[in-house]
């Protein structure tokens, strides 16, 4: 049927959506024809998040969290304790994070972690500014909260060697849950 | 987190994707940031093909299914044996049993079954047009291929009674694929 004139859009649709994670044919067919009878405003709403996703979200000039202007809502926000920066290695860690409400500093997203079976290097992430912004000053503390993983484990390491100032205290993202003001 | 400016378009987008049918916020979330990193091209193709299927597809203003045009391409295809209508319930019966590579003739979309419980009676389904197609002639068998289901046999039976021309046979879709040519 692919390439049919008539179904063309919908075939199409079932294509794209195959290629998202976790969705197979069956499911590409269900949200296809989901989306076909939807109302129109919520079809639509869902291709403008898309697009908004695409166009409009860039990593904050500080932490490299997304963000939609310069600064993210979390360095611009007056209220966040500027003097501890919490590290986490992905945008989605930071999201988590922020859920459980316990954060009351700012963020530094490293954008990865040290990986060099896949060719990862320091230099790959965003380690560099890290270092500048605690240089900068201000910074008491420095939280690692990579994930516990041998690759998240290694970034900390890595990142407490090449500390220059502030206090290193680590935790990793599954002890941060348990008890994260120690 | 909802609602806050910076992360607004990816929340957004994860609240659309949650509306889908199969997708928890587990992976509204992965399907998200999946968006967020892929090629550019590819998002936007996704974001593209949803507002096709909105946009350009309508019903066929012969058989119901989903067409771009005024017919859709099994109707105004010429190799297609108009004599045989082939009855379904919705446009996705219609790409299996196409699928299958076994109709030769056309279709007729009910866009439904008959469900009372509902508040679905035989005047919200396309019974009507499909009479008038019986009535304009040239139609030698009518293949009710409607869902193996209470309703679906219900509908069936329903347009069995209401046909004045042609023969009738009947066959559930779950028959079909079996021994579709007896």
């Amino acid at each position: 049927m692919a390439g049919e004139p008539s179904t063309g859009p919908l075939q199409r649709l079932m294509d794209e959506l195959k290629r998202l994670p976790g969705v197979g044919a069956r499911s590409a067919e269900r949200i296809a024809f989901h989306i076909l009878k939807a109302e129109r405003k919520e079809a639509l709403a869902l291709a403008d998040a898309i697009i908004a996703t695409k166009e409009r979200l860039r990593p904050c000039s500080r932490c490299f969290n997304l963000a939609e202007g310069e600064l993210c809502h979390i360095c611009a926000d007056p209220r966040r304790d500027q003097s501890q920066i919490v590290v986490v290695e992905q945008p989605k860690d930071l999201l988590n994070l922020e859920a459980t409400g316990l954060i009351t500093g700012v963020y530094h997203v490293l954008m990865g972690h040290i990986a060099p079976l896949d060719d990862i290097g320091p230099e790959d992430l965003t380690i560099g500014a890290l270092v500048q912004r605690v240089r900068a000053g201000g910074v008491n503390e420095i939280i690692l909260a990579t994930n516990p993983t041998l690759e998240g484990d290694a970034t900390a390491l890595h990142i407490k060697r090449a500390r220059r100032h502030g206090c290193v205290s680590y935790a990793s993202s599954a002890r941060l849950g348990a008890g994260f003001t120690d």
